[in-house]
């Protein structure tokens, strides 16, 4: 490749945007030209201003970089891909405009991620969904695009989720969480609140992956997303963990199955982003332990560069109805449920639109 | 009173066996006057023997008494009460000689939970299985008695369906606990397992509270329990929290309740214990809190003493139906979930049978 | 006693803010009247405000009272004592001003706590430095006084420093300290920043250690402090731990002691505190344990309410030369480190001076 | 290289063993041909048997291999080097036999490293005592070799006294230590233990790190080696964090330096690792951090692949002395502490014996 794709990245200092950093500062296609935050640090070093927690050491070139600001309108036009790591409250406006002014954002952020026209992607689950596009930029009368992930709870459910719906069918999922803290952020949670302790709420957390999933795992059917008819009940937890999401489901299968089936359509399940072979596509998008005790956030997280989901304790129900089967699933949060999953949608749109 | 009634505490250096040292303590009615642990420790002082982890000063009578056998022939005759905190491996041969030698057992240990004459009693739920004791002295000719309480995670979750069970019927149950590493025993998680991490299993402890659950939610007809006709699922995890087990819930009740409703019947709710005044009871057995972020281990595990568990978060779960509902309840897991329900059935016992 | 004295506590909300009100709810001689919190939140209930995440509940009558404000204009006459938990930034301008108003202000705020004319007492140790308040009052030229405690990790250091100073001299002291997240308030480290982690380093510890400690060892001449001639370097880190410093000492003596002697006379150490019967007066300042393993922070912490520190570990450290001993001595840094140790001071100075 | 030196590795299983099967994973001169653990696992599979606890994933490769016995007699003649990483109690026998049949033996355990024939190397810092072996063969009439590695946190100390010995001689040393849990083996530190706490005490450490600091900064002097001259207390503390020991240093220089000297001849320092360039020795031996809060365990313990430490925090002490400094080092335990030490020991013996 003579030169890669410019990429910057807004919201580069928190644990989300730290991510992005790292994985993509060695990315064989895209390179960090832009690196944003808030602007006070404007004009300041990145690697004076972060507070860098990442398990390897903040690449050279971009601790050099300078802090540049987010303001859609300061942003060059030799950038091709934004990818936003804002906070909520800011998000919104800033993609909007960066989509007007032509830019491919993929969003991390959760404003907008049900709009009917906004493509909510899971890249091995829902790639299709990325037709909206054409639809968006019509209905929005703009030359950029707007592609959101989804929630990172979400993310890690439905990639799981996704072969049992193709094999089976299912009808419910009740889903109990225990979450990392680095789901909040940097200074999310007080270490006085989380040692010794768990904490059975996170704002928004439920709804979002009632809703979210939906939307993913539905069908697109002309210009519209029609919703997944499975009923889908959370319970989210917040833990003294730092990194991994590990989520216990129960699901209602529209048909009966064996845990060998089960396993078996889970171990293979492959699709567009492994048969494209995009550069941070897992291999296998979920592995399965058969270990009794895993999987576990500090020993499996990193699974394939932490972009596979684990998958243990697969069993039946039986007592629930023949139908019910149960499982646990872990998924790095800020790498498949956040990060990563944005970087591999991107990858899939370029390749996708010929852009690469 | 004149005299207390003389108990024994089997297996009191452990976790559950302090905790049954603390209560009773203080207790109005009972004096620890035997405390028996590992036969390499006989004769040496409790004090100089125990790794005393209880947040209030071991008592100084206590620390002086002499460690003595568990050896059942050795337990002297002026004893009425032997509570056992023994491990499995070697409860069941002593607790059978000693309710031969016609000792009154009430025991934390997992053998014999569900033998059909062994009463598996938490008491504001199933107060009434203690009728079961004539039929077992028949049945098993003996002058003693075996009283089991039930697994830490069953006395949480039990204690917190029974009025949903009463005022509304129950179908399914489906619940995902994390629970406190105290619930292993002292040494029982090692911190390199669970600094940073959670492991989402605990050996035989899903098919305890399925099984467990179905027996105390069941009906005494004769010399017979009929077993509650309720399916429960269940997938446990073990957090890195010192004490307080929490607990998902998801039930499918038989018929429609408002959240006012559920609310307005586990906050009401009392039972025997509470009519009886006995000591340990709980005023309320179930305490509501309405907080969004609450019940938490650290923070609520001592409700009413550690004896009441702390129910929050309780929504109705539409998405899966118009009968179902969830929860979040906590309980402290050594003392509602052991020796403090060992300690409440015995004073039911001795009431009920006027011994006190 | 007929009536109580009228209190207030400013920057009630924060953990030193907290354990105020919890210490006070039931002090024979003091009543919370008025709580303090920042604008945003006055003529809110403080139940409705506060994280409460003491370890026993929110008093109910606490609870109920209404947030008012930390403008000193605005607290009224009928309050005598006015005790401050106020962050370093506004602690300054709002204490100088309750003085000059005419009340008596004991702070745990940091600002002014090496001026000469403001006392900064550790009651056992230097209870006679209060004599500074008439030296002040005339310098000064106000009515009331401002009475400061020292930073938490010196109050514990000093207390069980001042028997060997009265008893053997000391040349220099060396102090490592292991420090709980709380000394940091409620949101002060990140749980992502220390789970699984230490941090060398908390701003300005090291300084105040050193600083304060020579003042408090000092001796009252006239109307000037002379600085205590001893060495003091400090080390200082923050550790995953809620409540609790644990300070490790290196002490070079001015004459040689053995072992027996140094626990001698910190274990009959006493004070006026103790002479008076002040309320929050432990017992024994220092609580010695022989274990080989304590103090530990979780299991020690509550030692005579939180008043007292707990040493252990006491050797020769003969290597270093005759003089040298070490030890760990452990306070819980909100009680004894902070609201604890305000409290005392108040009731040290009501009593010498008839207010009560 | 045609082909590589066949090494084995005993106590394969527990933390040190893992980190020396990670490591030896892919040297490039040494191969792990035999893996021994406990007689209970001999003949099952590593992978089975282990609980692997790294950070990178069991070789395939060596999850395969048979566990063999420890038996001295049973290990094969085509082994070259035995690395030991067997607990205390068993290691003495089974090495003293090894080094009788002639095998280079490596041991990471503590019997003998106070024996004056026996060399306690820390590679940068005493690599000329290696010369000790011929002696020791003579003296003890073998064909193999014992070498021993230091304890973990003398290991990690005496690297950063090192270039302070030779630039401006050391008096004393005052060291406090912060130790991970995986110093103590797998299920060496219950969490019930450690969770929300510290134990200041581990036992032995104190002395250990006493006396074989002063001897591996001793003199060779023909057969003998005389201790250094420097006084040394230390206190260690077990804190929650899983790698990583974190030490607190003051050290009396023999000649005052200013801290930018102290930097530097601690920064620039290399020994005959780096100039044989072996593949475990780090480029940097020391890593100086500046940032005003680290090192941090979590952050900096793999400084070059973990066999670097890291210094920061570095002060004058002059409160004390002249002459005194301070500063903070960290370590990862079971890499430069125990496994890689180990094996770089191994590798500079084989260098400078022209064995490879």
């Amino acid at each position: 490749m003579v030169d890669k794709i410019k990429v910057a990245v807004l919201g580069s200092t928190g644990l989300v945007g730290q991510r992005f950093i790292q994985i993509l500062s060695d990315h064989p296609w895209f390179e960090v030209v832009y690196v944003a935050a808030s602007e006070a640090n404007v004009g300041r070093k990145y690697g004076d201003v972060v507070t860098w927690l990442m398990e390897t050491p903040l690449p050279e070139n971009i601790s050099e970089l300078e802090i540049q600001s987010s303001r859609p309108e300061l942003i060059p036009r030799n950038i091709d891909i934004v990818f936003s790591a804002l906070p909520s409250e800011v998000a919104l406006q800033i993609e909007l405009k960066l989509a007007k002014r032509g830019f491919i954002v993929v969003s991390n952020s959760s404003p907008l991620r049900l709009e009917p026209d906004i493509p909510l992607i899971n890249p091995e689950v829902n790639w299709d969904h990325l037709k909206l596009v054409e639809h968006q930029r019509k209905n929005r009368a703009w030359n950029g695009v707007i592609i959101k992930n989804p929630n990172c709870t979400t993310a890690i459910l439905t990639l799981s989720l996704k072969p049992l719906l193709d094999a089976f069918g299912i009808k419910r999922v009740i889903v109990c969480t225990l979450q990392a803290v680095s789901g909040a952020g940097l200074k999310g949670v007080p270490s006085m609140l989380i040692i010794d302790n768990v904490v059975p709420f996170i704002k928004k957390e439920e709804e979002k992956v009632e809703n979210e999933s939906k939307k993913i795992l539905g069908k697109l059917e002309g210009n519209n997303i029609t919703l997944a008819p499975i009923s889908i009940s959370a319970i989210t937890t917040r833990v003294p963990v730092l990194d991994g999401h590990l989520e216990l489901v129960h699901v209602e299968l529209s048909r009966e199955a064996e845990v060998g089936d089960v396993i078996n359509v889970m171990s293979k399940f492959k699709s567009l982003p492994q048969e494209l072979s995009l550069p941070t596509a897992p291999t296998k998008p979920i592995v399965i332990r058969f270990e009794e005790d895993r999987p576990q956030p500090r020993l499996d997280k990193y699974a394939e560069k932490g972009m596979s989901v684990v998958v243990g304790r697969v069993k039946r129900a039986d007592g629930l109805g023949r139908n019910w089967i149960k499982y646990v699933v872990l998924g790095h949060n800020t790498i498949r449920g956040a990060a990563g999953i944005a970087i591999l949608i991107a990858e899939l749109y370029m390749k996708l639109n010929n852009l690469i």
